[in-house]
């Protein structure tokens, strides 16, 4: 990463000039008063990027936004939390539809300008009444003061525990550039819940298709390196809308501007991608996993996975046991080209495993290694130059009782 | 399968004509008395097959089996527990060949014809004085009562918490041919234990190329769908030696005998194989995953195995959860051609999802199909006439407790 060049302000979602929002309680959330509805618009028409779930089973604010996103322009996103809308079959695209019909009449937007998103129990029909009333007090409640960006990040939360919003200004030339989000995430597909969802605004002046290419370089080494439980959902979504309203040059070429706006993007999506993980359902420590001197890129992301996906692995990190056996067994079932003989594993910069054997440590810096609440694990092949890094975290008895105890 | 032509016997690994086995205490195990080393022994020469880990971190046994099982003749298996001689190096690989000198000259068997195995503690040094004491004990006990099959069993176990054996009997022709075995398994490398050890005797006469072919084709069926937490140790092992002492005809072709004696090693590999899985760490439902409808069996096999691995879906079952949300998300990641709207789900017969969304089930079918402890998941993909079967259990607080509390 260059030069830092940035720093965070508040305002989330609405940091950004020339963007407002709201979130309203519709009662879809079981908790009385919970915020379930959120909303983002524009003042301006803006330009859109989006990128979603691989999984076959897409709900229908995916199967509506792949269409929505090839608009030429795009002003605003209307949410909800507490049904994912997702194996609903056509009553679901008639739902998705309607909301995006009913935020656009109340904001005077184009209706194929709203995205849509939903999170929560899949395979329910969309309580709509509840949810349009939701909208209409939402419309009503647009704005950009700090609480309005925070009160959209509690809205969008499902099993999280905290909301998540960060945000960033720059200079883009003469111009003062913002860009802010909100996320969640919590487990992958929590308690039956559809997981993650990214929003992100900003007033840069930018072409669309360098919008395009900012989220798909900085998801690639952001969202797309963090796993909880391996499971992908059915609504992963991550949007980011920009109306020029900071009225730099547009950014239409990989130039200096480019650069500020894809740092600052990268600093935003990796510091919501790090709540997450931190967030993770039961999680008590924060896990990177970086293996490096693999064949190719591919091999080092198949080993990464493998350790970052492992019980055992993650289930020794909970109980703080140093435990490289797991750990190197691990990379050795990951299909990957492994030579044991030149692989070199260290736990938070101490060397465990060399040469095929362990390491003589002293059972003192073997304790103090697993000591911190952030643990780095470091796994060099030997082998080429291929490299990834994967964020994680541990594996809890509470997991288990969040998503045993949980009933359909 | 055909027609079962089988009936069970005691005496397991001893149940066939011409084999002895004994177990013996050395104190590698913690526990005062536990018997942690084995030693099997045929009367004559016998032809062997073996199958061992893809695992790229090889224990020394693993590697010093793979030459051995090249051997025209094999006629003994020297076994210990409590420690895997894994990442062991160069010293790892001399000690595993001192097991079998020791255990050949105490049995006047060509030490080529010794076959090795290990499961224990990976990454620390044999201790090779407790181990030979325990092998020149274990010569001197050689017997084949029922309690010497037994306590062979005993003495494999690491985390297991029953000992798992069975044997059956057949007529190959006009003789009376039996097949025994025993294994030990609990979770995939559990607390830092090497996995999974299989260990078969028969009275066939058989020849080495049918009898690698038998093995192969009852492992692809059974041991190879068996799966815990996805995990895959650096010791797994199973072998079979074939003495000859029943006088049929010698197998040498895929004839009636080969067929008998084909579906009773299956019998004998599949109870072994449901027995690990019942023993699974902190495990308290069996769990079969069948996958059919695919465009291919890869197809099936990546949906079956992604299923069974998710840890949301093992939590829904240990909570007796009927989660088709969980199940359908995870075949819809599984990397396989699915499409939802052809998609059907049954558990225990009750058809939980079809048409792209859940059907209406009344709730007590709905909490009924998941009372029993032993749960089938059918996922019919409706594309093809690909197939998968896959055995796992659930994933329970012990389970993470077990994994949390052990220290390297």
């Amino acid at each position: 990463m260059a030069k830092k060049s940035y720093r965070t302000v508040n305002g989330g979602v609405v940091a950004a000039r020339g963007f407002r929002c709201a979130a309203a309680s519709c009662g879809v959330k079981t908790r009385p008063g919970a915020l379930d509805v959120g909303m983002i618009v524009s003042d301006a028409p803006a330009v859109a990027a989006a990128m979603f779930t691989t999984n076959r089973f897409q709900a229908a604010s995916v199967v509506l936004n792949r269409e929505r996103i090839k608009e030429r322009v795009s002003q605003g996103i209307v949410v909800n939390a507490g049904n994912a809308n997702a194996c609903t079959g056509r009553r679901g695209m008639a739902d998705a539809r309607r909301m995006t019909a009913l935020a656009a009449e109340l904001t005077g937007v184009s209706e194929k300008a709203f995205l849509n998103a939903s999170t929560g129990i899949i395979g329910r029909p969309m309580p709509m009444k509840k949810i349009e009333a939701g909208i209409r007090s939402a419309a009503e409640g647009l704005g950009s003061t700090a609480k309005h960006g925070d009160d959209f990040s509690k809205a969008i939360m499902t099993t999280d525990t905290v909301a998540k919003t960060v945000a960033v200004e720059f200079m883009a030339g003469k111009s003062r550039v913002r860009i802010g989000g909100s996320t969640k995430g919590a487990g992958m597909i929590a308690p039956n819940m559809a997981t993650m969802l990214c929003f992100l605004t900003t007033d840069a002046a930018i072409s669309k298709p360098m919008l395009r290419k900012a989220l798909q370089e900085t998801v690639r080494l952001t969202f797309n390196c963090i796993t909880v439980d391996g499971d992908c959902s059915t609504n992963d979504t991550i949007a980011v809308l920009a109306n020029g309203a900071a009225g730099n040059p547009k950014i239409a070429r990989r130039d200096a501007s480019w650069n500020a706006f894809r740092d600052a993007l990268l600093y935003v999506t990796a510091q919501l991608a790090r709540l997450i993980v931190l967030d993770g359902e039961g999680a008590s420590r924060f896990v990177e996993v970086m293996v490096t001197g693999a064949r190719t890129d591919e091999d080092a992301g198949l080993v990464a996975r493998k350790i970052a996906n492992s019980p055992l692995v993650k289930c020794a990190i909970n109980g703080g046991d140093p435990n490289w056996g797991r750990i190197v067994c691990a990379a050795g079932y990951a299909g990957a080209v492994v030579k044991p003989e030149r692989t070199r594993l260290w736990i938070n910069g101490v060397k465990l495993f060399e040469g095929g054997m362990p390491t003589r440590v002293a059972p003192s810096r073997l304790a103090a290694c697993m000591k911190p609440k952030e643990i780095f694990i470091h796994l060099d092949l030997g082998i080429g130059k291929g490299e990834k890094r994967i964020w994680t975290c541990d594996f809890s008895r509470e997991y288990v009782a969040i998503n045993a105890d949980y009933h359909t």
